[in-house]
């Protein structure tokens, strides 16, 4: 998220004085016991012209779903806004990749709108998803110094699938897939809600993602880079040394999940879906600020904690 | 909406088969006793580049409270979604105009998304607006031949508007006014809902919205030009003969309610606020499409029945 947009966001914070929208700092609201998010997605931003458009459509619907993970919660339907701008092929096979999405997850598009804009101009996709909400729902800011901070997911994949597609158009594989078709992690975000002292989902870089949920939460946050869950195509392709380390806790668009929980409380003793990987990466401690450590001790913090969303152009 | 928004909306239908939908048929969407609207507005097709950033922000509420208005729905909470393009005055002053909409109607602000973009990319802003619905939620499908259609507020105030603003950019008064900062009928929607047998707003234009509801309802709608209600203003700028009514019939942009009631009812029983406009404007008959008339008899329909939100460079 660019500087701008923090300053934009500071201003809106001050109309959103509801306690529904939780402070802005939550990536939902809260009305009633259902959860809103609403995510916009734009063309030379979070896709390329190139992307095929079945993959834009699914990752429009993955990355609001993603945020209902975030909180536990369960999909229950979806309103869609979106620019038409005179490539019906483009249009239809979008559609299909939001259709798959909203199949996958059981997902109800219950309406939305269209607009028509100039040939030329950048898409912009709008969705806003409904979920509903566990028992619980677990903000940023209810973590506590001693907590464990755990990671569901695996880190930098997606970052990876974006550069080598900066570098070759034509690049495919596990990477590129992770980059186009993110898999929102619905089923363990509701066996984690219940239990979790703070959660949220992870777009924008773990760093800057740890950083948001630490400050939220009043305390600060020490991870251990040598445990950050890497994929066996991330390590193929970039290693696994610190560098490659800092690349997948800074790269964003992971939708992984960051979630904190008592010392004493071991997630692994939950009866999470086959084969999700479940990393415990760090703590949060006194203090402010975030600390990064690995096996050759301090780790200086890298310039960009995360990935921001700037235009290409700016 | 352009004829390809029509053809995209159809390809939705497929998608959007839960019965919360509603067929797409209805502007919002029924989740619990929530219902959910979500319009999007764009630079250079629902709003001018020379319009006052806060009447923009204005419109972007009072489009998303329109809907709500005609289900008879209270409204609770909005999130928004806007592009940010390097005007940092601009953007400000839009959300004051937000701030604005939302304190005039108690609508809670409760979260929504940022992306920036490229300077100069036309600004599209997304809103997704929740209200509260009343006991019963009027579809537009729910009318029956031998109903009587009612207007809520004034009709064709903003086409003139915009016209102003097309000729000079300066232009002001109540009818710029009407374009600018449309007052959705929330108090008159709620009155109206819970007799209505089929209630919609009026955003693109009356011969066209009627039009809809009639075929919804498996109608046709007899229209008497006469009887439509025009402010003081409209006449004074257009007169009142039938070329003026037409326009006020095709504009767009009203934001008035179209109510069906049974003829034994009269909505001027209901205790509507002060100043509330309400005219008889036709009937649903057996059949199907749309019949025009006026003193001098029946009126040709004329080929654009209601306003299309086309980009202005298509």
């Amino acid at each position: 998220m660019a500087s701008r947009e923090f300053a934009f966001i500071d201003r809106l914070r001050l109309l959103a004085t509801d306690p529904a929208a939780r402070g802005l700092d939550d990536d939902v609201a809260v009305v009633g016991d259902l959860v809103l998010t609403h995510d916009m997605i734009a063309e030379g931003v979070h896709f390329l012209p190139s992307d095929p458009p079945a993959s834009v459509g699914w990752k429009l619907v993955a990355v609001n779903l993603s945020d209902l993970a975030g909180k536990g919660a369960e999909p229950v339907a979806a309103l869609m806004g979106m620019t038409l701008t005179g490539d019906a092929e483009w249009d239809e096979r979008f559609l299909s990749g939001v259709g798959a999405a909203c199949e996958a997850y059981a997902l109800a598009l219950v309406g939305g709108d269209t607009i028509a804009l100039p040939a030329g101009t950048p898409r912009v996709l709008s969705m806003t998803a409904v979920g509903r909400a566990a028992e619980k729902i677990p903000s940023r800011s209810g973590g506590s110094a001693g907590d464990v901070l755990w990671v569901v997911g695996t880190l930098g994949d997606a970052a990876l699938g974006l550069a080598a597609l900066h570098a070759d158009q034509e690049a495919e594989g596990p990477l590129v897939e992770a980059y186009r078709r993110p898999v929102p992690q619905l089923a363990a975000g509701r066996e984690l809600a219940p239990r979790a002292t703070a959660m949220m989902d992870l777009s924008d870089g773990l760093l800057l993602d740890a950083a948001r949920l630490a400050t939220a939460s009043s305390c600060a946050a020490t991870l251990d880079l040598d445990t950050l869950p890497l994929s066996r195509a991330f390590i193929a392709e970039a290693g696994s040394d610190r560098r490659a380390r800092l690349l997948a806790a800074t790269g964003g668009d992971d939708y992984a999940l960051l979630a904190a929980f008592p010392a004493e409380f071991d997630p692994l003793s939950l009866s999470l879906p086959a084969r999700t990987i479940l990393a415990r990466i760090g703590t949060l401690t006194d203090g402010e600020g975030l600390e990064l450590f690995d096996a050759g001790g301090e780790v200086p913090l890298p310039e960009q904690l995360g990935y921001e969303h700037r235009a290409q152009n700016i």
